[in-house]
């Protein structure tokens, strides 16, 4: 018997896999989580059915989603919020700068922190008794509205806005963001796929300027288990560019060890292909 | 009844569409060609049952393939050779330089020209009587060996290293495409995803240096049904460097209305993953 994942990206296309086996699946109360085995893909984690994260391509993902924000900071961020990101990929990278000294992962749903420390030890490794980390099991939304002037960088590693994280895509929550700031503070959103959803990437710009981001940038980069295999991120900057002098916080034996990121891929990402730069225009 | 079309990039691991219906399917003696049109994406050219090419996404190729090359050439290219790429859609982006006077279109199966003139105009259009235009339905390797010193640019658009395409992989071939070349030459050949077939990238560069050429770099773009949705291409230099001065040979009003290249591509481009560059290096 042949096992195949297959996910649709839109009524009518999508990816398929091969898997071995499934090895969690239940109801979280929240959101359904299953994790699987691909042959491809290596282990595969899934919110109400869709791909989240894959052992293979994960570090694609978190690495974009982490690296050009932090290094576009005008200071080293020392105090940082994650938005979600239950499994541990954008905490990982995170802790790989020495100006960090504190961390608080707010996920709304602790059943994906137990699930990814069980079944992808990879991505969660950070996810320890680390005086460097907080874990807030709460809703992002409200936790962001209790805390103005406390983070240099926001990190918003939500799901689709659908859901458990439409909120995360709103103008209400962005004002709040923007509040949570620190005054050169910055924010990074997984903003979806420039092939299927520019739609999104779209609202996505108008809510962050609407609420009161004077600056906003969309970059992209390949993951390959993503709709279309491309994806984008916005970075909302309360300061009104980017930092003029571009500094790298990152210590040169970790950027050696990066599988994705280069300092170069820091200004090449922001470079759009014609049809996304003019829609966002 | 719904049918789907997949196609595995690997044995464990692919892409699905939906399609409304087969419009051709015929074997031409040289490779079995279906067009098939697909919900999601528009028509679809396959070869030997793999994704050449479809109405939406071709652009990413096509544009990727061609503009980055002629826009490296020292002086503006007059003779431009493009092996394989019988749809057209290299061609066409060729036809907008009103540098190159002159096009061969080197395709070994004419009938992959028949189909795509009846089936996808859109990217066939420039496949038409024209003095700048001439078809020769040869073995792209011999063709090129006749012409020694001819060409300024040489476009290998070739299928996948199996079957037909293979030769277009080797020492001996790229040798020939040396001598094909002017002196300031430089050629373009489609590399493969660097997701699935970074062994293949290698293997490219490793002959692309054994037959003689100085100056060997690859670029990268999304391509959303090729394998892993990420492409790559190498450009190879008669000279041993890219052009000192670079310059655009694309009138403005082309430029503007491309819908992947941009000129701050044809920096960015170059710029490739971590994993990608160590493998090259």
């Amino acid at each position: 018997m042949e096992l195949w994942y297959t996910e649709k990206h839109t009524q009518a296309a999508g990816i398929t896999m091969k898997c071995r086996r499934t090895l969690f699946s239940q109801d979280s109360g929240i959101q359904r989580i299953d994790v699987i085995e691909t042959e491809e893909f290596g282990r595969m984690l899934l919110l109400d059915g869709l791909v989240m994260t894959t052992e293979r391509d994960e570090f694609f993902y978190h690495e974009m989603l982490v690296h050009p924000a932090v290094n576009l900071s005008s200071s080293p961020p020392a105090e940082v919020l994650v938005i979600g990101g239950g499994d541990g990929g954008a905490v990982r990278e995170l802790m790989k700068y020495p100006c960090i000294r504190k961390i608080v992962l707010c996920e709304i749903d602790p059943m994906v922190v137990e699930v990814s420390r069980q079944f992808l030890p990879g991505i969660s490794c950070a996810l320890t008794e680390n005086d460097r980390l907080e874990m807030v099991f709460r809703d992002g939304e409200q936790y962001v509205g209790e805390n103005e002037g406390r983070f240099d960088l926001l990190v918003v590693d939500s799901s689709d806005p659908i859901g458990a994280a439409e909120i995360l895509f709103t103008t209400g929550f962005y004002e709040k963001c923007l509040k949570a700031l620190s005054d050169h503070g910055l924010m990074v959103v997984q903003s979806e796929s420039p092939i299927y959803h520019l739609p999104v990437m779209k609202r996505i710009k108008r809510a962050l300027k609407e609420a009161g981001f004077p600056f906003v940038r969309f970059y992209t980069a390949p993951v390959p288990t993503y709709p279309g295999g491309f994806w984008s991120w916005a970075v909302a900057f309360k300061d009104d560019g980017f930092p003029s002098k571009r500094r790298l916080f990152l210590p040169d034996e970790e950027i050696d060890r990066l599988k994705f990121f280069t300092p170069e891929i820091l200004e090449s990402c922001f470079v759009l292909p014609a049809f996304v730069k003019r829609e966002l225009a």
